[in-house]
């Protein structure tokens, strides 16, 4: 059983693999995961993973067979384990429970070479559908009270599994990061009565600067204190407090806005390998005025060093004002199928 | 001039390089640093760094000369930039000020190959003398609010020369994630009339299990709640608050325990990339009870992926207990040249 320990002093929570704990042997092959071999996410290898928990698939096609666009799984090797009690307890000065929580990888498509990007708009509404069905069903249970969405792409990005996925973790505490947005939002709104995302997406239309693409429904903009070099954001311009509440009607707006991202940052950037998260609200609250649902997409540019981890400061050697142009500047191609990316209003 | 840019949501800073903004192409080279390249740090090379503004050498030796130990010099390509004003104001909702602060290299020997766990005991301590003078030094002006000091060694640790050096970074701001452990530390406090560190120190002396190594001055261990795979803390056993005020007298002790628990990591790890900070208190803070500088030793083992960025958890596939045992167990050579390390008590 994996367990949770709290830092004493900060309060932060982290994840101790307690059962299979790596050795230091298991370290010192710095090698990166091996292209060409095995894929437990291609079609045909089904029962290489543990049985499927959703998928989209033809008519007439049988469960954990080929045949699926979209395929969700739990994770053979969880961070958190699905069955049992938290039991929450002390060591001393300490605090500890057990690892309960679920682990589950959205396979966004059976093509092994496709990444995000470069799936057809209706192929990502899917991953997208599929995001908010797992959702919905994961916050029925009581005992979990984050959802956290997260894709890694790339080695560097601490992808190990080359085929195209995320991942959607669920924590039985609200994780730390996530405590200090709603925090802040909500100090934002007790002064305001506005929410504070949606006065950035009001200051940075009215600016421009920091805008890399939008649609009717949604924006895609690079922040004022970026962390990274062409982090980008993506949020819908109305205020939606939880991702797995909104209308999945704007599924197409929001895959389109997600591909024309994706694919300005590949091309601008060699194909990068990238991190997003899903920020979005916690599963034991309802609506909230204060805080909106957002995607952070963060290329990995730069390595993390003792600097960052010292401090929680970031260096960000690109200004998001430039990177931003240079995401807008990008020209997609006929082949790139962005036919329906809004470019930059003409009246700003 | 960099700025300085708040974060509105979680008040987190960032430094953003306005004026040597890296482009899309600066990024598309993914090759590491070049070994056997031209290096700035070695001897005779002196005038490719700006002017020292410390050394320890040889008496007769010229400044900005060869035959030094140590030696220390502003860094060529400063994150923050020594003159000028803080300038705090406002863009709309956003907060931002000039990237004002200092930035030095402490050059911790002359030879090019030696990494810091291969200098012998007497040039460790010089270096530690490096630190204390530099932050005595830098605390004396008043725009500064603290002064981090850190390592990268590894490419995979952000290091971009290979020649064993160290930096500190002077901020005009308390960085977030110091004052966490300022105000839970104070939390405490309040609550025990006790330091927490000096609480952890006594626990972890009657468990035993977390030990790496120790000595009649300062404790190294695994904390409960590590990050990182065979993360390592370092402190004294006496309570201090800040590291630059400790008697310097210690230092023999604190070189001969840095030295043996990076030497324990690098035989159990095969040398890995790591960082490790010094976390002390704020300069403009006079001595605190709650309070107590360490050093935190975080080998780079994994990649810190969507998860962590998104969550602030961290998942850690070694339990501390294991990583603590492994590196007790490490057999130290006669060459290893930890001749004064105390291993644990027998009574334990």
């Amino acid at each position: 059983m994996p367990e949770l320990r709290k830092d004493p002093i900060i309060g932060r929570w982290v994840i101790i693999s307690t059962e299979r704990g790596k050795r230091p042997t298991d370290f010192t092959d710095r090698a990166g995961p091996r292209r060409g071999s095995f894929c437990p996410f291609c079609p045909g290898n089904e029962d290489k993973t543990p049985p499927e928990v959703l998928a989209f698939r033809n008519p007439g096609g049988r469960r954990d067979g080929p045949g699926w666009q979209v395929r969700v799984v739990p994770n053979k090797f969880p961070a958190l384990q699905i069955e049992g009690d938290m039991d929450r307890r002390a060591e001393g000065l300490y605090d500890k429970m057990n690892g309960i929580g679920a682990h589950e990888v959205i396979i966004e498509t059976p093509e092994h070479e496709c990444e995000l990007s470069l799936i057809p708009i209706a192929g990502i509404e899917q991953v997208l559908h599929a995001y908010r069905e797992r959702m919905v069903d994961l916050r029925r249970d009581r005992r979990f009270r984050y959802l956290m969405l997260f894709k890694n792409h790339g080695e560097a990005a601490g992808a190990t599994l080359e085929h195209g996925h995320t991942q959607i973790i669920a924590t039985p505490v609200v994780p730390k990061r996530v405590q200090e947005e709603l925090d802040g939002a909500r100090g934002h709104f007790e002064l305001k009565e506005r929410c504070i995302f949606c006065d950035m997406i009001a200051q940075e239309r009215q600016d421009g600067r920091r805008i890399v693409v939008e649609n009717d429904e949604f924006l895609a903009f690079a922040p004022f204190a970026s962390r990274f070099a062409f982090e980008t954001w993506l949020l819908p311009k109305r205020h939606e407090s939880h991702f797995e509440e909104g209308d999945p009607g704007r599924h197409p707006a929001l895959a389109q806005i997600l591909r024309a991202t994706l694919t300005r940052i590949g091309r601008a950037l060699n194909h990068p390998p990238y991190n997003f998260i899903l920020h979005t609200s916690p599963t034991n609250q309802a609506h909230l005025d204060h805080y909106h649902w957002h995607f952070e997409i963060m290329p990995k540019l730069t390595k993390t060093a003792g600097f960052e981890w010292g401090t929680g400061f970031h260096i960000n050697p690109t200004p998001p004002e430039e990177a931003a142009e240079y995401l807008r500047e990008i020209e997609i191609q006929e082949g790139d199928h962005e036919g329906r990316t809004h470019h930059l209003d003409a009246e700003r």
